[in-house]
């Protein structure tokens, strides 16, 4: 039976016989004794591993090199040594899969980019390895924090016929051959129209919401960008809570509580892996938790933002007026220096917001909100939703949306219509910020981005 | 402040003021008063509300029918009434959305095909809301499942340039116009080259495995095939575990608990759901799944397997004999007749199995294996794969796939190289298992099927 290393390095006593099976991290050998760091990726620690020269599997013991696969059984016992507590004095080793001198991960000290060469590997770096189990985590938060909630958690299709916003450049999905004529028309394709890789599961959420009251989705969403930048990644994964009987209040009481509970997760159970993000990548990443975590949230209307911002008398790179959007350094600002806590934004000018957030009463902005935090800005962004049916179909016809094209959208103010709101956080934009990692290709397993598609 | 009527329902004492809001059922008046049955999607059952005429508020009373969003506030007072504990004696009503005399959802009976027709109201239906209730308490309960046993959850990629088996038929992801010349080379596309939507995330997670030891994907999954069936779809979910240093046996042991798992959840969770697919559906539904919660598992050879169909001298619609795929019939025979039982049939002819599967000693079989339930065959299939870099490389070559495109996959086998196993689960097979559900299209919010992707 084998024992995790995480189980036997957090265990309450001395145990014998145990057997773990890893990875050889580093190996020291002795004229009598092998001494072994073994990892099996359960967490970041290796344990310490005693070998005597004699003992059953010893011969192999010079092929047991680094990114070796071997299994060692023995007595758990207290270490003497600093660090740890316990280690493991072996009565056998035995060699399971040797690796060969051209192992890729043998030193320390890889760039980024020569590690996302090797995404198959990297998660045996401590770095990576500890980002992949960060981001189960979260993952796990996610779930946990919708269901103590009573939100029904909602599959919204990938494979989808209509573009959330008007706006986004979508994949198309196919399996009409472009050589041959038939594909110039896509009636001829598999689901005999245009399909594309879903932008947002929104406004499917929202027909489930209006029918089981709290949903949530959590799953991949696609952009076409062909922009390359440490932000933007082809394929990510998206949270999306809806509410029906909602306004705007509970819609920021709902973000401002996933933030925190996301922060506080990451903060209380990271197993050690958070250290490894504060002291390698990013020094100041647990104290910024902590702000999050421990100060009170700030609300701010737009309108006030701005004013703020002009009358800072800070030189922004964008310069700030009403009636644009805000850029990440305003956020930052906004968050970081002036009020020096997590911050919510709310009431946008209607201009820069999608059709489908609702009118305020000024009829000059929507109930839009987004919540800032220091380091990157908005980390959330929401909106309750336009009811009405009539204000709604005006909002599509100045955005040019046709009617008949959400013909199902607009049912749901027609039958039993409520407010409603929610919103959406990007996943990866969440781990990059409780990790401090800087570039997203970093915190995917396997990113896809422009021209970059491996594996 | 908004109670969910299912809080309501289980209230431990009476409560005033109590507040819910959601759509009429029914409703029906006498002189002085109205009955009303309001919904709110958060379980089955409907709150019954008393409003006496001449509240604030019951001047909108018949505006209040079926289908439009209303609000409730009174006092929640111990029911009379049979087959309910507590009702609504409503101080005040509110309508908040109307539902036009046109509402689809009026009457009850209408057909599955009607209600795919209008997937965008179906959750409104109760057999379909409580599908939709059963399918995220499925996916909680898959999380949970494997949380508890310490398995890191993997974001396995939806693009890919690689095909899992050699042998899905894939969807194309693309930006290029099928219009324009360019579109005749996918060096032009977006990626660079060919990409498609992933059939599995088994390859991609066995990297994972191989660096942090359990491991589990559960995410969408395409297969472009021009099948019409009840139990095929062009989108569904798949969960899929893996474990470094686990044999063919540690891995039936994780796929049986995972079943009994999941049907134990779904018959002591659901809230009443239950009940209206037993009543509804499938009256055998609650005995069948009480029979796997029950009954410890068989395992059998695919060997002995096919020696018990020949015996059985059954007429069978597909003859059996070694060599062939069980099909659905033999399946259900072995589990519901034979050793009525849940069963676990492994060691399968290597012809009939993918490339990863690990050759046993007798070069003849692989370590596959299958976890057959009644009603339905299998619901599970796994395999410990092929660690060893030769063995894997003479079974690729044998299957025409080419080394290159799987260099990563190889590097494996290639760099410490471990015994590894794991298991697929059909996310909605599991679902329509334990709701009993016919019609793949009918536990998918938005199913998607050649010919169809509406919304």
């Amino acid at each position: 039976m084998r024992t995790l290393i995480k189980k036997a390095l957090c265990s309450e006593q001395a145990q014998a016989p145990i057997t773990v099976k890893g990875w050889v991290r580093t190996r020291r050998d002795s004229k009598d004794f092998s001494f072994l760091e073994i990892n099996d990726g359960s967490c970041l620690a290796n344990i310490q591993c005693i070998a005597d020269a004699g003992i059953p599997g010893y011969d192999d013991i010079t092929k047991m090199t680094t990114g070796a696969a071997i299994g060692i059984t023995g007595q758990l016992v207290e270490s003497p040594g600093k660090g740890q507590k316990w280690e493991i004095h072996a009565t056998s080793v035995e060699l399971i899969g040797e690796a060969p001198a051209d192992y890729p991960l043998q030193k320390k000290g890889h760039t980024p980019e020569f590690l996302r060469s090797i995404a198959h590997l990297r998660p045996r770096a401590n770095l990576y390895g500890a980002t992949f189990r960060m981001r189960s985590r979260m993952a796990q938060a996610v779930h946990r924090f919708f269901d103590e909630r009573d939100f029904t958690y909602v599959h919204t299709p990938i494979i989808t016929a209509s573009d959330c916003e008007g706006a986004g450049e979508m994949f198309r999905v196919s399996t009409l051959d472009a050589s041959k004529p038939e594909a110039q028309s896509y009636e001829n394709d598999f689901f005999g129209k245009s399909a594309y890789l879903t932008v947002s599961g929104q406004l499917e959420g929202e027909t489930f919401a209006t029918a089981l009251s709290n949903i949530y989705t959590f799953g991949p969403t696609f952009r076409a960008e062909n922009s390359n930048t440490t932000r933007h990644a082809s394929e990510f994964w998206m949270i999306e809570p809806e509410m029906a009987f909602c306004d705007l209040e509970g819609d920021m009481d709902l973000a401002e509580e996933f933030t925190k509970y996301l922060v506080d997760d990451a903060l209380q159970n990271n197993e050690g892996d958070l250290d490894i993000f504060n002291r390698f990548v990013d020094k100041g990443l647990i104290e910024r938790l902590q702000f999050v975590s421990e100060k009170p949230f700030q609300r701010v209307s737009y309108t006030e933002a701005v004013e703020i911002l002009v009358k800072s008398g800070k030189k922004f790179d964008y310069p700030v007026e009403y009636g644009v959007n805000l850029q990440s350094e305003h956020e930052r600002f906004l968050t970081e220096e002036h009020f020096q806590c997590p911050t919510t934004v709310y009431n946008y000018p209607k201009e820069v917001k999608p059709f489908y957030m609702r009118l305020n009463d000024d009829e000059k902005t929507v109930t839009a909100m987004d919540v800032l935090v220091p380091g990157i800005g908005e980390i959330v962004g929401g909106a309750q939703r336009e009811e009405r049916l009539d204000v709604l179909k005006a909002n599509m016809a100045h955005h040019q949306l046709s009617e008949e094209d959400y013909w199902w959208y607009l049912d749901l103010r027609k039958y039993g219509t409520c407010p409603h709101a929610g919103f959406g956080a990007g996943f990866e934009r969440l781990l990059m910020f409780v990790t401090g990692m800087k570039n997203i290709r970093d915190v995917i397993p396997f990113a896809r981005t422009p021209g970059s598609c491996d594996f």
